[in-house]
C-alpha cells in the first residue's frame, strides 16, 4: 500500500486527525486533551481495542474499519444511557499504511463521529510491526448518579431490545461463505446483513430515554443469549424470554425460514450493537412510546424473573437450549 | 509462556484488573466506568499506546512492561499540571500468555497506580496475533482554565527541566551494546541506566505546582532537545539554552567523560519522562522553592525569546547543533 506520499507522525496528525478535533482537542497540539464536564453530571467511560484479522478483514474498506472501531464504543454510552463528549484514539499501524488508506480510515471516523456527536479529542498513532490494532476510549455525560448500569434488573421488570438481532452474525456467515446455499433466499438482503456487520449503528437517539426509563441496561456485542444471561448474572437475576418476539429483519427471517439452524446463530452471534434494556412495568409505555418517536424500534421479549441465573428461552412453547451462549474472546 | 491454568477472558479481569479498580471502575463488572468530575474543575486526558518490540523490548519484565506503559501516560498529566484521576487499559494479548505473566503486568500496573495515586477504571482485553500492545487513557483533574499548556511558553521566562536528561537513551544504548567501552567507565551506575530506561518516575509531586505558576510544559519523551524545539514552535517563540546547565546524573556524565559523543546521544534520545516547563522570571523562585520542598529537583537552563522557532543551544560557550532532534516514530 505504501505509496510516496506517506507523511511523517505530525504531519499525519495535523492532516487527518486534527481536522476531526473538537474543541477539547485543542487542535491535537498539545500533549494532552482537556474538556469541561457539564455541571451536574457524571462522565462516563469505555474502551474497546479491535484488532485485524481478529475483530474484522484486514480487506475491510479503511472507512469501515474505523466507523466500527469507533461505534462499537458509542453503543456502550447509549447504553449506559450517556450523552457523546468525545474519544481518544490510539491507532497502531502495520507496514505498508499509505496516505490514501489512512484519509479513508479519517473519513469514515469522521462520519461515525458526526453521526454521533462524538468528536475526537485526542490519541497517538504508532507503528507495529503486527496487525493494524486501534483502541478507542470514549466519553459520555449522564446527570449525577443515572448511569445505566449493567446490574440494575429488577424481578418484574419487563426486557426491550433495540432494532432487529443476528443480522452482523448473519452478515460474518455470508462473508466466510458466500455460496452458502441459505443466501439464495436471502437475495438482495444479503447486502443489509453485510452492511450490519461492517457499519453498525450505535442507539445514541435513546440514551436519554434509557436513563430516564431503564433500570439496567447494556449493548449487545457479543450475542443476544450470552450479553442478556452476563447482564440477568449481574443483576441477581433471571430472564424468561420469547424467541418468537425477538426482532429479526427480513434477510434474518428469510435466512431462517431457508435453514432453520440459523436462528441459533442469530441469537448467539456477536456484533449486533443493539441494546438490551429492562424496565419496570410502569415505564415501558413511556419508554416504548419515546423510542418510537425517536425513530428507533423497542421489542419488548420478555421479562425479568427472581431466580439468580436461570434463563429460560421459549421457542413456539417449548423451552431452548443454546450450546453456545456468545461470542468467547479466548 | 502458556500453563495449564489459563483463565478466560471474565475470569481473567475479575483475577487480575478488578482488585486494581478504583471506585469509579464499578469492580469492572459494568461495562463502562462511571466517575463524577470535581466540582470547578477541567478534566485533562492523554492516550499513549505501546508496542512490544517497538516501545519496549518483549523479554522486559511483564511488571515493567506494565510500569511503563502507565508511567508515560502520568508523565503526560503531570506535565499538564493535572491531578490523576484514573485510566482506562485496552491490552492485546498475544499467543502464549500465561497466567503468571499476567499476574505481574498486572502488579506492575497496580505499583505504578498506586505511586501515582491514579485507579483504574475500566479497559478491554483481547487477543492479537501480533506483538503485545498496550493501549492506556489516563485522566486527570486542574481547577478550570488551568491546564499547563504546550503553546503557554513567552519571550523572556525561564526554562526549567525536571529530574536529569538523558539516563533512559543511555540506557538503552547500555542494552543494545552490553560491551560499549564507555561503560567501563560507567561502572554499577549501568544499573541506573538500565532502571531509567525500565521505570521511568512521573513528576505527578510538581503537578499543582506546574499548574500555579508555569506559562507552558510538556513532558520529554522524544528527546530534551526535539521536545524543547516542539515546545517553543508551538509556544510561537524560541529559546537560548545553555547545555551545560542541563543536568545529567554522575553516570551519564561519566558516560560523556568517556566518551564526549553520547553527549548528543543524552540530549536528542527519548524515554526521559521528565518535565520541560517555561517560567514567568517573578515566579521562578516560588517554583524552585516549591519543588525541592516537594523533593523533586528542577533546573534552569535558559530562556525563552521572542524569534519563532529559532533554538540555540551554547556548549561551553559555542552554538551546538543537533543531526537528529528526537525520536520520530516513523
Amino acid at each position: 500500500m505504501s505509496g510516496p506520499a506517506r507523511p511523517g507522525e505530525d504531519e499525519l496528525i495535523a492532516r487527518h486527525f486534527a481536522p476531526l478535533a473538537g474543541p477539547g482537542g485543542l487542535r491535537l497540539m498539545d500533549d494532552a486533551a482537556c474538556i469541561a464536564p457539564l455541571p451536574g453530571c457524571d462522565i462516563v467511560l469505555t474502551a474497546d481495542a479491535v484488532v485485524a484479522g481478529v475483530h474484522f478483514f484486514p480487506e475491510d474498506p479503511a472507512d469501515a474499519i474505523a466507523w466500527k472501531a469507533l461505534a462499537v464504543n458509542l453503543s456502550d454510552l447509549a447504553a449506559k444511557g450517556a450523552d457523546p463528549l468525545g474519544y481518544l484514539l490510539t491507532l497502531a499501524l502495520p507496514p505498508g499504511w499509505s496516505d490514501d488508506w489512512l484519509a479513508d480510515f479519517a473519513s469514515g471516523l469522521g462520519a461515525c463521529a458526526a453521526a454521533g456527536g462524538c468528536p475526537l479529542l485526542g490519541g497517538d498513532t504508532v507503528k507495529t510491526p503486527g496487525p493494524l490494532t486501534l483502541s478507542i476510549t470514549a466519553l459520555g455525560s449522564v446527570p449525577t448518579g443515572r448511569m445505566v448500569p449493567r446490574t440494575g434488573a429488577k424481578p418484574g421488570d419487563r426486557i426491550v431490545v433495540s432494532g432487529t438481532i443476528g443480522d452482523a452474525a448473519l452478515g460474518l456467515k455470508a462473508r466466510l461463505d458466500p455460496l452458502a446455499p441459505w443466501l439464495a433466499a436471502v437475495g438482495a438482503g444479503r447486502e443489509h446483513l453485510l452492511d450490519r456487520y461492517l457499519r453498525p449503528r450505535p442507539r445514541g437517539d435513546i440514551a436519554a430515554l434509557l436513563r430516564m426509563h431503564a433500570s439496567g441496561g447494556m449493548d449487545v456485542s457479543d450475542g443476544f443469549v450470552g450479553d442478556l444471561t452476563k447482564m440477568m448474572r449481574a443483576s441477581g437475576c433471571g430472564a424468561r424470554v420469547d424467541i418468537g418476539r425477538v426482532p429479526l429483519s427480513e434477510p434474518a427471517r428469510d435466512a431462517v425460514s431457508a435453514e432453520p439452524g440459523l436462528l441459533a446463530a442469530a441469537l448467539t452471534g456477536g456484533d449486533d450493537y443493539e441494546i438490551i434494556a429492562t424496565v419496570p412495568p410502569a415505564a415501558l409505555g413511556a419508554l416504548l412510546a419515546g423510542a418510537a418517536a425517536a425513530g428507533v424500534p423497542l421489542a419488548e421479549v420478555g421479562e425479568v424473573t427472581a431466580l439468580a441465573g436461570k434463563m429460560i428461552f421459549l421457542h413456539n412453547g417449548r423451552e431452548a437450549t443454546f450450546a453456545r451462549g456468545s461470542f468467547s474472546h479466548f
